[in-house]
Order: C-alpha cells, then sequence, then structure tokens
C-alpha cells in the first residue's frame, strides 16, 4: 500500500467539553497486539455520567462496556468483550501480576483510549474474551460490570455465615447484590427507590429504605455502591467493629468525611475496580445472574445524547446503545 | 462495716469545661470484679489532647497509659499496667473473641470511667498485667502506646521484603516506626520536624521531610500516624496500587478527602486502635524497644496544666506525670 494513511470516519459519542454525537471520529487504527472491533452493544455506566462532570478528566470517545464482533486478530469473526484495561506488560505492576493497575495504562474510554460507544474500537488481542454462543448480546454486554462486581469477592472473603449490607439500588448494587447472594450470605440492600428495590426483592434478597438503615447496624460487611458521598458515610455506620467496607463508588470530587470511627471501631476498607471478566462468563453462562431485567431501554448509537440524558433520569437502569450492527446483515 | 460510705478525696486532672487540677476527686470505690491501684507515672498522649478538643465528649479523669502498685486484687503490692477497655464480657462483640471491642465497654479516661491522672484508679482484675521486675516505672508507662503500635502488626501482614511509609513523626509515629522496624522492612518517616527526625534516624531509619514525601510513592504499606486530616490524603498518595493504609489517627472533627482514589487503586485501609499489652511487655522486657529517650519531661501531677500546655509545644515528645508515690518511702 504505502503512502498517506487514509482516515475513515466513523460514528462515535465523544465528551470534549460537551457530549456529543459525531459522524467524522477517525476509525480506530490497531497496532499489530491489537484487535480491531466493531461494536454491537454498548452500556452507559454511572462512570460515563460521572466523567460528563470532569471526572478523570477524560476526553474522547466514551464507553467501556461492551459486545462487538472482532474483525482482525486472533478472534476476527466471533463476537467478543474486552478488558477495559490496557496494560503495558513491563512495569512493576504488571510484572507483579497487577497488569489491571499497570503504572502506564490506557483504559477504554475512561483514559487516553478512546472507547466502546463507536462504530468501531482497538484494544490489545489480550484484552479480548469470546463471548459464548448461549450467551446473548444483552446478556454479554454486561460482562464487564458484573466482573467489577466479582472482583468484591476477589479482594474480600464474604462467609456464607454473613450479614451483608449492599448500600444502593442502582444498577451496580444490583448486580453486586446477585454475586454476593450466590455465597448464601444473609443479604440486605439499602436504597431510596421502592421501584428499584422492588427488582432486588423478586430475587429473594432483602430490602430496606435509606431511612430505616439503623435497624441493620453491627453487619459484617458493607458495600458501599450508592455512587455518591452519603453512601460511604452509611457504609461506616452500618459496619460492625473490626468488619469490612468495600468502595465500588467513584465519584467526582472530595468527601466531607470523619475516618476516625473506622480507626476506633478497626474497620477494614477495601477498594475495588475492575474483575475478572472469565467469571464473569461463566455466570452468565451457567444463568446464575440475570441481567437481561437490568436493561432499561435500548437507543440507537446516533441518538446517544438522549441516551445519557434517559440514563440519569429517575428510576431508570442500565440503558444500552445498539450499534446497528447485525453480523448476518 | 455497714452505714453510709465515706467519700476519701484524692488528687485528680480532670477535663470538664476546662482542664484543671482538682485535691478532691473521690478516690475510685472498686467493684469486687476491680482492683485499686495506686498511681506511679501517667503520660499525656494526643487522645488526651483531641478530649481537651471535644473528641469523645468525656468528662472525668482523663489519662489511660500509666503504671501503678495495685493495693487490691490478685496483683495487690505489685507493680501493674492496664488494659483502657472494660468489657462486659456479654455482649456478641466479648463472646466473639472482640472484648476491645465490647459494645458496652468502659474506656480509662475515654469513656465512662475516669483514667489514670490521679493518685488511684480502678480496673476490672483481668485488664492488669503485671510489670516484670526488669522494666523500669519509666518503660512500663509506655506500655499501652507500645501495645498500640503493635496492633499494626495484628491487624496487617507485614513482610520484612516490603517497603513501608510512617506518616508522622510525634510521639506515636516515633513508637510505631520502631515496631515496624523489628520486622526488617524497607522503612521511612516522614515528618514535619528535623529534631524528631533525628531520633529516628539515630535507629539506623530512613527519614523525609514532608515535603519530599513524592519520591516515596509507590510504597506497599502505609501507616497515618499524623494525627491531623492531612496525614490520610498523604498516605493515600503515597501507597501503591492494591497497598494497605494503616489508619493509627483519632483526631476530633470531619476530614474533607476524596476516596476514590482508594477504589481505583484497590488500596486496603486497616483501622487500628489498642494492642496487645504482653507482646508490649515482652518487647520491653527484652530491651528490643527504646522508649525512654521519648521521655521529654516528667511534671509532678499537681502540675498538670502546665504539663499539658508543654505537651502541645513545638518539638516535645511524651511528656510523663509523676503522682509522687514510691514505693520505698
Amino acid at each position: 500500500m504505502g503512502g498517506a494513511k487514509i482516515i475513515t470516519p466513523m460514528r462515535a459519542i465523544t465528551f470534549t467539553d460537551e457530549l456529543r454525537v459525531t459522524q467524522s471520529q477517525p476509525k480506530p487504527d490497531p497496532r499489530e497486539t491489537e484487535s480491531l472491533v466493531r461494536v454491537r452493544l454498548a452500556g452507559i455506566c454511572n462512570t460515563d455520567i460521572e466523567i460528563t462532570k470532569g471526572y478523570m478528566g477524560f476526553r474522547g470517545v466514551l464507553g467501556h462496556e461492551f459486545v462487538g464482533t472482532a474483525e482482525s486478530g486472533p478472534f476476527a469473526g466471533k463476537r467478543v468483550v474486552g478488558e477495559i484495561n490496557a496494560a503495558c506488560g513491563h512495569c512493576v505492576m504488571c510484572l507483579s501480576g497487577n497488569r489491571t493497575h499497570c503504572l502506564n495504562r490506557t483504559v477504554l474510554g475512561i483514559h487516553d483510549r478512546n472507547g466502546a460507544m463507536a462504530d468501531y474500537l482497538s484494544l490489545p488481542h489480550e484484552n479480548l474474551h469470546p463471548v459464548p454462543d448461549s450467551v446473548s448480546d444483552q446478556q454479554a454486554v454486561f460482562t464487564e460490570p458484573l466482573a467489577a462486581a466479582l472482583e468484591i469477592l476477589e479482594g474480600v472473603h464474604i462467609r456464607p455465615s454473613e450479614r451483608v449490607v449492599v448500600v444502593g439500588d442502582g444498577k451496580l448494587g444490583q448486580l453486586v447484590a446477585q454475586v454476593i447472594a450466590l455465597v448464601g450470605a444473609d443479604l440486605t440492600v439499602v436504597g431510596r427507590h421502592a421501584q428499584k428495590l422492588a427488582l432486588v426483592q423478586r430475587r429473594g434478597i432483602n430490602t430496606c429504605l435509606e431511612g430505616d438503615a439503623a435497624r441493620l447496624r453491627g453487619a459484617d460487611v458493607v458495600v458501599d455502591c450508592a455512587g455518591s458521598a452519603g453512601g460511604f458515610a452509611l457504609a461506616a455506620q452500618l459496619v460492625r467493629a473490626r468488619g469490612r467496607v468495600v468502595l465500588k463508588s467513584t465519584i467526582q470530587g472530595a468527601h466531607t468525611v470523619s475516618l476516625t470511627p473506622l480507626a476506633v471501631n478497626e474497620v477494614t476498607l477495601i477498594g475495588s475496580r475492575c474483575g475478572p471478566f472469565p467469571a464473569a462468563l461463566r455466570l452468565l453462562e451457567r444463568g446464575a445472574v440475570d441481567v437481561e431485567s437490568l436493561v432499561s431501554e435500548v437507543y440507537p448509537l446516533h441518538s446517544g445524547v438522549a441516551a445519557f440524558a434517559r440514563a440519569q433520569a429517575p428510576g431508570v437502569m442500565k440503558v444500552l446503545l445498539d450499534a446497528g450492527y447485525n453480523a448476518d446483515s
């Protein structure tokens, strides 16, 4: 071929100074170590919404939850999902087996790497996982947040006999509750929305409105999925002395909290972020976790701005973006 | 005897609306399960100073660091030190082996129990530990804070090969540094006071002024002993991804901090309070920890107000109060 590279435009949802849909985002030009992926579905996560408020200072194509079809690389022609942290492979964190914490990482749609709300994305081959045939697109797009929920069990030993409280009845809280319920723990989800809590109750998990949460004091483990500064304060109140608080919320800006109760009560606080994709795919394949009922609406990619507005409306759970790609068409 | 109880007055340092020395504090009247202890020396801790700022809302006789002579109970006539948490023995925390977190506890000089800055105190027999003859009074009075430093090793596995940073060069930081140095870790103490850091250097431990702390980033374990809101923020900056922060500071009021880096970097935060007295006494008996050089000044009990002022002056380490009791006199 040789000569100047031809830049092919594609559609994408970008955040620069504002959220917008563009028709002229350059199609990714993958390196030798990367696959090109045609996006089928992408999900809107609270992190995407936080980014539009300034979180991480990210500018570019949004989105890190997706299912697509690989167009190059070892999985060409197959449906794939992808881990979002692209690692250098040679820093101290990579060499110590902590690739999701690579010091030089780029992160799909979050840090220095364009994301999944587009016709195409690129990721290192090693980040991709083929999707089993029995797992639908609408299930597979939940692989990333489900893996993030499973990261709690990677970081904390939750015993079947323990009493666990999940603070937050949103998208993440719903997945976290389902995962913790799998180990048999005595589980209650605390939230502010009767409608969202009803979704939890349908799975045989106890629920509690935030105003009544004081009765849950003394919990062995509390998971903060509230996505707001108040979630941590409530978690710190509900956990027993020498108990554990898992911090899943990533929010923009500072908290005003007293940390002293954590010292006095010798609480352990465990930060938790991205998790194991293979385990998430196994649970989806086994039908052990119900994700499809969490889908509130599916918007076409070109209605991305409306989709973001809808994702922040009361009572709305997961909003998906459909890139309009059908392998059969 | 029968009839009305005779109230015997004694000297004490009390905090009500203000700090004062009184001659008319009623001498403790121990229950059957408690020993009466004649105080020999008491130490001023930052927690005492925080109490005079409103921490814990405590009112009464201050002081929880002491060495004394038991005048009743199983150790009558012997020198003793005492664990500060008096437990009920029948709550869920006591029954699960967490007596320092008893739900009904009183705490010497901190919560619902008069403290050690007085001629006498009372504590449950089970809280007392006899002091080996080879351990001096000025060493023994450090048993409680040394045990609190050892609580870090109870709660966190610090490996000899790990890089550890202690934030804070004050009384607690000095003890914590000595304890962590014992396990062979690669240790640096960060502080604001060249004079206090020099004390650390004399023990062969690395030091760093706070302004240069950025070079210590990536530490496996960071211990916050700063006793100020800034200590936590610095600890969160210096710890590596998936590292551990130990929270020792107990301060009055709220912090304004972002907890999000703890989630993103999957940091574990471990609160740590009171620790094992027998281990602290073993280290003192073995001469493995040098505490006497941390004593800045000894005041007579009746000069308690001046002693508290001195304890907050720049460059001053441990200030002791001498109740003037000499078993030989």
